[in-house]
């Protein structure tokens, strides 16, 4: 197979990681005779720092011609302390969703077996538990007007979704359920937002379409709630921007660590893979970030963008070994952890790719 | 002391519950020496089902003309499963807080000793957790203008701060740190919402005023996934409504159950006091529901509102003996609990008054 990917490490630990991410897929490449061709681009605030752009014509323009693109991740403390600066890599981020069309946002939320005492949570509680959240990526208090009013004093930013919107990652999220349990939860605030309100009813009307699957409606704090008190409850789980975004990085303590998770961001084009965790500025340059989330949002890749059923698994089992084999990064070392056994990004890559 | 309080069981288990706090009330006035005077209104679907309004009038008067009021909980599934539905319970709930101007929302998460085992967390993550959470409560997307446009096909709500709005919350929380550990931390999403680029700006122009506390801005996301790995991390926290309704919910699991948490909505006049569980119809009508949270709104309703501290404390000590004596409710039970030692609503609110 011959594939154009595309590589945006971004800032901060993203490119660290992602340079991890992309060697698997070279070394896979290798052992299954695919022909993989890579372009690099500039998003966040390395794209600022070079052009005052961050998400430059030039990289939305290589996105495009892409088949597939890696993704690392965007973000820098100095915008975060300056609520008042104009240009923020952030934008690039939305602005890519929304340009590429990539409506529906996946985030496997899986427990490696191995990784069960590195949560907060009870292994008892977590053991098992297996959920797929789609979040919805393009519409929401993300995309809405938002500006100020009243010479700046009081902000305002307007939630939105239109009935379509709703329906095209309802109904993906519903096949997916078709492919898994065969339950579905659709998380909203019904009972405050009338864009929860019409979200609401679009999984009401769509649910007859699908009988084999058992649908079932949360509140947004009560699905907080429930995702730690009983995690194995939710299996496949559909949700609006601004709530997918919350529920997801809560739901990562599931799995242990934030740096164990990949997403999928696709619509009708090309697909973004990258880790959920951000730039993480604290440890950027330490070499110790965990490249795992970047590696697995690559088999993520080579799966749903590529149709690699069989490339994928070779990554997740890659990484199932290493686990086994003991290694860990800091992140999801415990107490029982031998301090050899805890590596920095590049030696535990070199784990995964051997 | 002489004081009017109102008492509001609304809907569900809101009626059961609130029974309990009313009797504590009743045992501490006694106890103590205080004339309290009760008067009962109704609220939320009883009140639809009576009047055809969420809040009626004479409610909302009588309510204006107490001294603090003892809330259970309203809401109905008929109302939930029904999106199209023009009257809802939680209407009432929400004119209630912007009639009576009750900006700040105070939620106490503190773990009773006995209960370490009860969570889904684990114990020693949770051991010695104490936060605090202000929730701003009358304004956000929750007040903001909300409807449909394009036939129907699009739904909006409108999220809104001004700065006094952000201000006066802040200050309250600002404040509480100073009695606490001198740490504050204000929750957002100021990388992409400009209501809270607004808050961050006020918290912001604040702390100079409070050189005593250290501040520390967190992402919403960030935040919901610390809460559970690292919930010691946190001491006084301030976030926006619908930020605090979603953490505050998720924090519930750090105090083993909902059943455990108390909430104090308080503005410029009277105070509203009330679990932070909903009205539970999975569990009415079946006197299993656990009435602890009540019994711990009636003690924060004589704290905040009356300052009567000797009083509060002796109901909170009263639960501790409870619970070191060995008797749950059914929600804070494990698998540890002898059969006879789990109780029901009334069984163990006369262990409580005993
Ligand atoms: C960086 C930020 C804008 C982004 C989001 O909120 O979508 C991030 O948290 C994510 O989940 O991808
Ligand atoms: C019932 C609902 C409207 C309410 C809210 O969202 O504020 C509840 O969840 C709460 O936290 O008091």
């Amino acid at each position: 197979m011959k594939k154009n990917i595309l590589i945006v490490p971004g800032d901060g630990i993203g490119q660290e990681v992602t340079e991890v991410g992309k060697k698997v897929l070279i070394k896979i490449a290798e052992k299954f005779g695919h022909e993989f061709i890579y372009d690099e681009a500039l998003m966040g605030h390395v794209a600022i720092e070079a052009t005052g752009n961050p998400l430059p014509d030039e990289t939305l323009e290589k996105m495009r011609a892409s088949d597939a693109i890696l993704f690392g991740a965007v973000g820098h403390p100095k915008y975060d302390n300056d609520p008042t600066a104009k240009v923020r890599p952030e934008q690039g981020l939305l602005k890519m969703r929304k340009e590429l069309g990539l409506y529906a946002n996946l985030r496997p939320i899986k427990l490696f077996d191995e990784l069960l005492g590195a949560s907060s949570i009870k292994p008892e509680i977590l053991k098992g538990s297996d959920i797929l959240f789609f979040r919805e990526l393009t519409g929401d208090i993300y995309f809405g007007e938002k500006g100020r009013k009243n010479n700046g004093d009081t902000a305002y930013d307007i939630a939105e979704y239109s009935r379509y919107e709703v329906e095209r990652i309802a109904r993906r999220a519903f096949e997916a359920a078709r492919t898994r349990s065969k339950k579905l939860c659709s998380v909203d605030k019904a009972n405050v937002l009338e864009t929860s309100r019409l979200w609401r009813e679009v999984v009401q009307a769509l649910a007859p379409e699908y009988p084999d699957i058992t649908v079932e409606h949360q509140f947004v704090d009560s699905a907080a709630m429930m995702l730690i008190k009983d995690p194995r409850r939710f299996d496949v789980v559909v949700t609006a921007n601004l709530f997918g975004d919350i529920l997801t990085d809560e739901a990562s303590q599931i799995a242990g660590s934030m740096g164990m998770l990949a997403s999928a961001s696709v619509g009708d084009s090309t697909g973004v893979y990258e880790p959920i965790h951000g730039s993480g500025h604290d440890i950027t340059g330490m070499g110790v970030a965990n490249p795992m989330a970047s590696v697995l949002s690559a088999a993520l890749l080579l799966d749903i963008s590529f149709g690699l059923k069989e490339e994928s698994d070779a990554i997740i089992s890659a990484i199932e070994q290493v686990l086994k084999a003991g290694f860990r990064t800091r992140d999801i070392a415990d107490s029982t952890t031998a301090p050899e056994m805890i590596l920095g990004t590049d030696a535990i890559g070199e784990e995964i790719l051997k």
